[in-house]
């Protein structure tokens, strides 16, 4: 939703291709990261990033399968060269970036695996992703962020 | 994914508005159509689209308040004058024709409820977008199509 609005409203920085195709293609990476894998992680985090959450076992054993489907779409789908989509940078890079890195924790967490690692290009891109100067800064103010967020929530 | 790659294949017959907030607003639409009612939903289809399916008390219990969230968030956002996005067809109106009618048989099903109608301008768009002549072409091939696909699934 958010990056599909700064597109339209930034179009001298493009992160979409100009090609229809192209565009789809990128677009279902996005699709494959939101919803095949970070959605259903998401039903693991309250037991992974609060301290008083609780996921029942039915949950743990419905998303185990489901992050599997995710991770073989996303290997069908990707390119890792350098990009996730080919050559050039695309809003799936941002995607990619932060919602893998949440899925990889939760996964560990909850089944002792990092079940993203399973496709080692996704390391390689997050190293790629990080020297880029306006990651490191969005990634401190988030930092700094969910300490004052912690700090109040338990003050 | 299929309805944004012909926005981009067929510039010429826009679907979403010009105007960067506004085209936003339509995507959110569509999102909380596909999203928050919708995807939801899917998880009553066994039972309800299906003669052997059946759907747990865990699932029945969880996705009734989420469809009552979703349709809170469509009727926060949907304008209903005459288009659910505004006066001008948009996307937003095909994905609310087609996942609004199989949200709500899926609801009455269930729970003997027809969750979406609690919007009543959700039949009036029905019936506004029933007497597009390609909606009811579609509409025909589909009815058809079932045919064929329960006629050999069934053989």
């Amino acid at each position: 939703m958010i990056l599909n609005y700064l597109e339209d409203r930034y179009p001298d920085v493009p992160l979409l291709p100009a090609n229809a195709s192209e565009r789809a293609r990128v677009r279902e990476l996005m699709e494959v990261i939101d919803l095949y894998l970070e959605l259903p992680a998401r039903r693991l985090y309250p037991a992974v990033f609060s301290s008083v959450g609780t996921v029942s076992d039915e949950v743990k054993s419905t998303v185990r399968p489901l992050l599997a489907q995710g991770v073989a779409a996303l290997e069908a789908l990707a390119r890792f060269a350098s990009y996730i989509a080919g050559p050039e940078l695309t809003l799936a890079d941002f995607g990619a970036v932060f919602h893998l890195l949440t899925v990889s924790i939760a996964s560990k967490a909850i089944y002792g695996e990092n079940v993203p690692a399973a496709v080692p290009a996704v390391k390689r891109h997050r190293e790629l992703m990080s020297r880029r100067q306006h990651l490191q800064r969005v990634r401190a103010e988030q930092a700094a962020d969910e300490q004052r967020f912690m700090q109040r929530s338990t003050a």
